[in-house]
C-alpha cells in the first residue's frame, strides 16, 4: 500500500477542466503528481521551457502539462495536455481540488486572535485562532498567519507570505554575558527586530529570533519548514531552502539560493556563500564558498566527504579480515 | 541527591491497595518502578508470564507485583505481590496516587478551545485551553486533546489518543515546485489529509505534516515524543517509538514496530523495515532491512559501524604514538 | 552589508546618559556592543574586574565601561567610561533602548490567559495572551509567562525567571511498558512534577517534561535556548548553558556550569561533570568528567576527537594519491 496519492483524474477531464488542449489519450488515470525524472504511467508531470525537451523525451511519465510553443516531437503514449503556463495550472488544479474537498480556506482575523492595538495588519491579511499579534508588527497584504502562531513586538512580515501554526518570531534572543568569577549569565537585552521579506513561507513550531540591535532577517521568496531555530542577527538570503529541525547560530550569513538540508546546524558568525547546498544533518562549523555541496559532521566538501567514508570503510574491513 | 522518584509506599500497604496476595516481607519501603534487570531493592517491579521467571530469580527488586500463577520458587527477601494483571495494577497504582496528588485530570471541552462547527467529536472527547480543531476534522472517543494544539483540516484522529500541548497536526507539507531559471520556489498545494489511528500518542510541540494528495498515516498504538517533525505523505507503521528531535523525510515508510532513537533524522522515501531499530542520532539514508539495527551517521548496520568506530580509534592512537 | 547592528550613540552621549565619567575622545561613534577580544573601534565593550585589565589594553574596542578604581593606563584612543558596575550599566542602557522603541513590557496578566484557580501566582508575575497555566502551579515574584506557553499542573517556578512564547514545562514524560509478545506500549502515568528554579530563562516552545515519581529539575540561573527537549527525572544543574534543538534524555544529571552546544543529544541516564563543555551536535553515550570538552557524535574528549578527525583525513587523502 502507499498512501502517496489518491488523486485520479483521467487526463481528458484534466484538459478540459484547465481549458487546455490534449494530444495523445484521453483515458490515463492520474493518482500523482512528480518531476519529469520521477514520474510513472499513473504520473503527471510538467514541461515550462523547451529546456526540459530531453528530460520531457526521457520521462516516463503518463500525462504532462507543457508549455504552448513547447514541441516534443512524437510521444504517443503520453498524454499531453498544452497550456498556457504548466506551473499556473498545476497550481489551479491543486487548489481547485483543495476548495472541493475542504471548502474556501478561512479568511480574515479569527475573534480568538489577540492582535495588539499598535500593529499595523494590511486589511488583506489572514490571523488565525489564538494566534497573537504583538506591538508595533506590520504584516502586508495577502500574508496568513496560522493558528497559535506568536508575532512578538517590532517584527516586520512582508506581502504574501505565510507562518505555520504555534511559530514564534521575535523571540528575545539567545545572548547572555557571563561572569566567570560568579559562573552568572545575565541576559542582554535584545532591542532589535525580525524582517520577513516579501513571500517568505515558514512551518509549524519554528523559531526566529529578534536581533541584539540590528535586523534578524529572512530574505524575499525564501521557504522555512518546521521546527527550525534561527538565531539572532542572522541574516538568510532570497530563495533559500530550510528543512525541518535546522539550526543557525547567531549572526550566521546564509546568502541567496542556499538548500539546507534537515538537522544540520550551522555555527555562529558563519557565512554560507550563494547557491550552495548543505546536506542534512551537516555541521557547518566554517564558512562555505559559493555554490559548493558540503556533507558531514564537521561537514566538509562533498568529495572530501565521500573519501573519508570510503576509507574508513575500506579501514575497517582490512581490520576485520585481520582478525 | 536523585530526583528519579519520590514514591515511598510498604510493600503490605501496597498489596492491600491493589487487592493483590502479599508473599514475603510487607515492610519493604518502595521509592521506584523499573524493569526486572535495572530494579534495586527499594525498586517495584512486575512479572507479566512465566517467560519473564528467569529474570524475575535474577532481579535485585524489592517487590514484585506477579501474575497469578506464575511460580518464582523461594525469594524470601521479595515482596511477592499477586495480582490478576500486573500492567494494570501497576498503571491503576499511578492513576490513583496521580488523583491523590492532583485530582481527577479535566474533562471536556475547555471554553476556550476553537472547535469548527464541521468538526466531528465524540462525546467523550477532551480539548484543552487554547487548542484549535478545524473544519472537518474528526476525533474519536476518549481521545485527549492537550492545551495549545493545533489539529488541522481534515485531520481525523482514532480512539484512546492523546496529542501533547502545542502540537501541530495537518500543517501544510514541505512541498515545492523549483524554477531552475528564476530560482523562484512555488507551493504545491498540498491536499491530503493526516490519520492518526486508535491508541497513538504524541508529545508536546511536535508536527505531522498533512499529505500532498492521499494520506500522512500515523498507525495504531505509536508513540511519539516532544518536538518530532514528520513530513507529509510519511507512513508510519504499529507500535513504532519515536524519540524527541527526530525528522522524518516526506514519504518515508516506517513498518511497524519500528524504534527510532533521538535526534535521528531519515530521509524522503526511505523505508525502514518491520522491526528496525535505529540508535539515536542516526542519519538514515537508505532502506533499512526489517529486524536491522542501525548506528551512526551515515547510519549502517551496527557491527559494521562499530568496527568503523574501533578502526579510526586505533588509527588516531597509531598516529598519536609515532608523533 | 551586515545586519549585526544599529546602535548608533557617540561616547560622550553615553557617558552622560550612564552617569559615567568619560576619559578620551568624545566623539567616538559606537554601532555594537562585543566582548574585549571581539570588539572593533565601533564597539563598545566593558571591563568588570582588573583581572581583565591585559585584555583590556589588548582590546580594539572604541570604548569601554570600566568598573571605577580599575587602572588602565594610557589608552587614548579609546573612549573609557567610568561607572559602577559596567553590567548594571550596559543592560540599564540597552533596557533605556528598547523601551524608547518599542514602550514599557507589558505586565500583569494577559485577560486571555487561562489561569487555573488552584494555582499561586505571585502578583508581579506577568502571563502573556492564551499561555495556560494549569492546577497547582505556583510561580514566584517577577517572572514572565510569554504568550501561549503552557505550564502544565503541579509545576514550580522560582523568581525572575522567563518562559519563551509556546513553550511547554511539565507535559507527559516520555515513559512506556512495552509486552514484548504483543508488541504494545503501555504508558506509566507520570506523577511527578518539574521544579525550575530563580532566575532560569526558557526560550520558545522548548518542551520540559514532568516526572515519572519525583521531580525535573532546572537549576538557579540555567539559561535554556528555543526548541530543546529535557526529559522526565532530567536534573540539571546552576547556571548552565543549553543551546537550541538539544535533547535530554530521562533521568540524565547536568551538573552546575555546564555548556551544552546546539543539537547535541544526551542519552537517558547520563551524568555530565560540573563545568564540562559539550561540542554542538555532540552524542552524548557515556558520563562525562568534570571540566571536560567532549566532541564529536559519539561524543569523546576534544584532543581525541580531533585526532580522529585529522588521522581519518590523512588517511583519505594517502589512498586519493595513490589512485
Amino acid at each position: 500500500m502507499t498512501t502517496s496519492d489518491n488523486l485520479s483524474i483521467a487526463a481528458g477531464d484534466l484538459a478540459t477542466m484547465l481549458g487546455g488542449d490534449l494530444v495523445g489519450p484521453a483515458d490515463t488515470t492520474l493518482t500523482g503528481i512528480q518531476a519529469l525524472d520521477a514520474a510513472g504511467p499513473s504520473d503527471l508531470s510538467f514541461v515550462r521551457s523547451s529546456a526540459h525537451a530531453n528530460a520531457a523525451k526521457a520521462s516516463k511519465a503518463g500525462a504532462m502539462l507543457v508549455a504552448r510553443g513547447i514541441d516534443l516531437g512524437d510521444m504517443p503514449e503520453t498524454a499531453i495536455i498544452f497550456v498556457d503556463n504548466p506551473d499556473e495550472s498545476l497550481i489551479g488544479l491543486l487548489t481547485t481540488l483543495r476548495t472541493q474537498r475542504f471548502g474556501e480556506p478561512e479568511t480574515g482575523i479569527h475573534p480568538t486572535a489577540v492582535i495588539h492595538e499598535s500593529a499595523d495588519l494590511h486589511e488583506t491579511v489572514t490571523v488565525g485562532p489564538n494566534a497573537v499579534i504583538e506591538s508595533g508588527v506590520t504584516i502586508g497584504e495577502h500574508t496568513r498567519i496560522d493558528a497559535g502562531a506568536v508575532i512578538s513586538f517590532g517584527t516586520t512580515i512582508g506581502k504574501r507570505c505565510r507562518v505555520g501554526a504555534n511559530t514564534v518570531i521575535g523571540g528575545e534572543g539567545f545572548g547572555y554575558i557571563s561572569n566567570k568569577d560568579t559562573g552568572k549569565h545575565t541576559r542582554l537585552p535584545h532591542i532589535g527586530t525580525v524582517v520577513v521579506e516579501d513571500d517568505v513561507e515558514i512551518g509549524a513550531s519554528t523559531g526566529i529570533d529578534r536581533a541584539k540591535f540590528g535586523v534578524t532577517r529572512i530574505g524575499q521568496g525564501t521557504k522555512i519548514d518546521n521546527l527550525v531555530q534561527i538565531g539572532h542577527n542572522v541574516n538568510v538570503g532570497t530563495n533559500c531552502i530550510i528543512v525541518g529541525l535546522v539550526g543557525i547560530g547567531g549572526s550566521a550569513v546564509i546568502e541567496d539560493s542556499v538548500v539546507i538540508g534537515g538537522q544540520t546546524g550551522i555555527a555562529d558568525n558563519i557565512t554560507v556563500g550563494k547557491g550552495a547546498q548543505l546536506a542534512a544533518r551537516g555541521g557547518i562549523l566554517g564558512n562555505v564558498p559559493p555554490g559548493a555541496i558540503y556533507v558531514g559532521s564537521p561537514a566538509k566538501e562533498r568529495g572530501q566527504a565521500f573519501r573519508e567514508f570510503a576509507a574508513l570503510k575500506r579501514l575497517a574491513d582490512k581490520s576485520r579480515k585481520k582478525s
